[in-house]
């Protein structure tokens, strides 16, 4: 798949067929996550894959009580990548979107969908999501400022124009 | 170039041809830029491509005087694509990497070395910067918490080992 084209045309995919992501390809996207740049070259992040269906079901129960959003939904994706950084690392917000951003094109080249979900970073520590973080042994000295929900699409979204500005001063 | 071999194979590029980079490239590098997600797709991000020798100079001194730093340099960039974010956007820490590794991709499409400055988060509205900014209408509520330095590559990076632990749970 061509680089360039594949900086313009990736859209968040949101609805997933019924179909596994192999062990092999989510290893693939994790290997792209850990080449993606850290500030002062750190490499303090960490990344887990969780395809358990019954886990993921139980996260996104946790994350509804959590926030106390009865309407939060993980949709049907198949597989989660989780970045965990240092809670005390000043750059882990561009540290993890970077790696975020490797997973997505990763995923992308295989034919995955992918999007970001970003509640993890409000209820890590909450009472009900930090006891499923434990059973995967996300470290306590860890957050989760970024999760990428895996699945191949389902859905072809729509190009939309985009509106940021751009100047060149010469 | 290959989208998956673009990810594993990129590095920081910190040594640079004596060769002008035109404006449609920058033009190419910053199109990609708006391609990058933002939080809730707010697209709130601005993009300022500077070639100028002269302001690129200026800057590089007033960083060194507001960050107390004479040693700092901006080595011989023949670029610079700011990122302006608002000043009370709250992910714009992450809206940021999104667009900067969307451009460190873009420039790599194009042969073109890249890397990511990160001095002007701490001094953007200091005594000499400021005014710098403003010259280029830089606006004031906004903040660079990244700019990409840009030339054709003079130097090759070795490939190091990357330590980033990843995990399967399934």
């Amino acid at each position: 798949m061509d680089l360039y084209k594949s900086l313009i045309e990736r859209r968040s995919i949101r609805k997933y067929k019924d179909k596994e992501i192999s062990n092999d390809l989510l290893d693939k996207i994790m290997i792209a996550a850990k080449h993606a740049p850290t500030a002062m070259n750190k490499q303090n992040l960490k990344f887990y894959a969780v395809k358990k269906s019954d886990w993921i079901k139980r996260l996104e129960e946790a994350i509804k009580v959590d926030m106390d959003n009865n309407e939060y939904s993980l949709r049907d994706a198949k597989a989660f990548i989780l970045v965990a950084s240092p809670k005390d690392s000043l750059l882990a917000d561009a540290d993890t979107a970077c790696a975020m951003m490797n997973m997505f094109y990763a995923a992308m080249s295989e034919g995955i969908g992918s999007c970001w979900i970003n509640q993890l970073r409000h209820v890590s520590d909450k009472a009900h999501v930090r006891p499923l973080l434990d059973e995967i042994d996300f470290p306590g000295d860890y957050q989760c400022l970024g999760m990428v929900a895996l699945g191949y699409p389902d859905e072809v979204p729509e190009h939309k124009e985009r509106i940021e500005e751009r100047f060149i001063i010469e």
